[in-house]
């Protein structure tokens, strides 16, 4: 039986002089690229050359906005309406669908960043306004949710095509949430444990959490972070193991 | 014989808590506005208001770029290179552009705002750079550019749709410059005085200048200030005489 | 009987090309200004002519620190620690205290901004913070805080000097708090109804409710508002009302 | 013969999210650190934790004031008048020197950074204004000048105490200016080549430069860069050369 997944990341989030992460080598390991859009992060310089690297590598390319706040690198919420998440959300992919064009690539999808990712997850409403926002500025739009949660359903209900993600190195409670940062179990550090977790639920579809048995997941994609101290190595292991275990790591959305 | 001209007007200026101008009485008076990009001016908030205000009123929009540089209201020439204005401006470009989708309307034409209209005005090579940009970007935009000067050419010579504007409250020499700011005849305040010109002009095709004999200018569109104390008296007044002698104000794009 | 109370107002709210409220008048009218510091508005040469201007009138001068979120305006709660409060109100301050001596004149004392100010008002931890900051970084400088509220009890537990100031154009709950905008009673429009609460507060020292009999309330200072339609014609009837019924209108620090 | 220099460098460079350079490694090397003010970088979590840092290493502050300009790393030259660059640098400073404050040190003297630096170095008007603002607002604030240059003079001739820097890794020319960058002999990039060049000026007073004999400069502190790839080696490297030649690295002003 052949089997198959992605491997998506956050990507081009550097701003000005200020350089985050290792964009070229992630781009040769993920097969999906979540590109910031100016709002947490990123510039037009940016986006632009991570948007050639991304097309020179085959990788498939998202949006991911986040709220107006390079200062707090778009972790914090800002009170907003879900109305007005909709026209900040809708402006920054605007702005890097037309680098993309510039750059003779597309964006396909669209992840909501940091703060703004959590609380779409959480809060239907504002799920419903992320979701509504790429509906109606192009149908070609899918969204890449976390898997179980408000965005994901937001767009089924939408009928907005939606891909679920879940985290390489982020331990799970049995409600299916993520454990949270700073308790035991939040973080999975070692890339061959995070693998073996990864390959146990491609075989089962049963994800290992914390705090009781194993839970069913839908998942199209994994998360494998690009900003920390370990993510590349991290990122090389697990894409390793999954092709050295005959998973193909393929885009979910094709190009 | 009928006789049609283009009022266009700058607007979406405000930002945050800030307001410029009155958008709602400009929009009622001309017929194409170009609404800031969130560069020099603007935010997702303002951006969504005016277009859907242009859209209302029946207005044709255009995109107005500038450089990324609010404390300066883009009146300022920030050191770049000609392919980095390029990058910019599309980026503020694609922002508007998704903004206008959500608000069931559409961006038409482009044209730069105050530092980088002059030097696009002025430069080839960043004229160049714009056209280029504008180009890519989407096929279907055209330009809208100081009468006579580079980045009317530019456009000409890549095949952009280009069209012309002068200014209604400024005076110009017989080389086709502009009197600079700050001398003698730089600014028409008197609106029937305008009007008077802009008739003159639309009767003979020549131009008044302050140091020689009427000059011949290209023009489909008048360009009134927006911003300024008595900015909406000009407009309505130059709107009403133009009228009044047959001329229809008709957007230089057929929306 | 010979009374005093100071007006203090929020100004050099302005930002770029971007004006807000009619400073010039409002110096003329009131006693104290509390100057923003570049945080939600303002900048080195809005601050500097905000500082000059205050100086010709003799107004005292207060620093008016708040969220570096121009785009809300200092409305909107930024997640932040007490810590980080601090930091940023210190930084913001030490701004304005320089452009302060620059202009040859000095800052007085400090009341936060909008969202900065209503949570100094309502969490002990981040009044605790703000008045710690002050202390450390001036010793002269004194807070102006509303009256009751968490900020005027951390000033007075710290030892730093406290003012109390009441609004103008707010009504007020028996709890002390003020009516939520929105609701009934929330906003006083009238400027001789204001005049008259205020006056009846002035002889009582009991300010009247929506909900109940008039409450006490200490105050030294009436906040009138600097950037709405009508402030102006508010602050001067209030203005004259006050010394009409002579009261002396004075900065509640000497200067 | 005992003999003494400063060595300085650029620090507190990060923003938000972003780091730059390893400031903790620098500041065990240098004996003042240039910390910029939340201008062309830095905020003020930044700003207090360098300040602290500083503190704990004994090594003098100095304010490191930028074009208000982040994307483009106060860079770039953006238009202002002397006034308004005036009126820039007192905002900066104040900022730090309040943060300085908080942190139980000062701030010791003023060195503008980048585009704003090379401007105060080639423009005396902008040099004075540089001048006229620091000696406006501390009379406890040296500055710190490219040797030879406008700054220098402007800051001698106003009585302000000034010192001199040279460069570790960059070549000079007969005239004293830097060989600019991009020409063969811009840059030193070997560690013991740059150190044996400042032995050799240390010995002499002559620095060697690329087109002539070597040149008379003034220095009382040696700039070491902190941001580039080797910056730390390069800063080790000249540190230790230099001690084991009996030179003492001192701060040019005592703390």
């Amino acid at each position: 039986m052949s089997r198959s997944i992605d491997l998506n990341s956050d990507l081009g989030e550097s701003f000005g002089p200020w350089n985050m992460g290792d964009d070229a080598s992630m781009l040769s390991i993920v097969s999906s690229a979540n590109i910031a859009c100016g709002g947490h992060a990123s510039d037009p310089e940016t986006m632009f050359e991570t948007l050639q690297l991304a097309k020179e590598n085959g990788v498939t390319i998202g949006a991911h906005p986040g709220y107006n706040d390079r200062e707090g690198f778009g972790r914090r919420i800002i009170p907003m309406t879900p109305p007005e998440i909709g026209r900040m959300v809708t402006a920054q992919i605007g702005a890097l669908q037309a680098l993309a064009t510039l750059a003779g690539t597309e964006v396909s999808y669209v992840k909501p960043h940091g703060a703004l990712g959590n609380l779409a997850a959480a809060d239907r409403d504002v799920a419903d306004a992320v979701v509504d926002a790429v509906r109606r500025l192009d149908t070609r739009l899918s969204i890449l949710a976390i898997s179980g949660m408000q965005l994901e359903h937001a767009a089924r209900d939408a009928g907005v095509p939606v891909y679920s993600e879940i985290f390489a190195d982020r331990g799970y409670l049995s409600s299916g949430q993520l454990v949270p940062r700073g308790q035991d179990g939040a973080m999975i550090h070692d890339p061959d444990k995070a693998a073996d977790r990864l390959l146990a639920f491609l075989d089962s579809g049963l994800m290992p959490v914390i705090d009781g048995d194993p839970i069913e997941l839908n998942a199209q994609s994994i998360c494998v972070h690009g900003d920390s101290d370990g993510a590349v190595a991290m990122a090389r292991t697990i894409r390793k193991r999954l092709t050295d275990a005959s998973v193909t790591i393929n885009g979910f959305i094709a190009r």
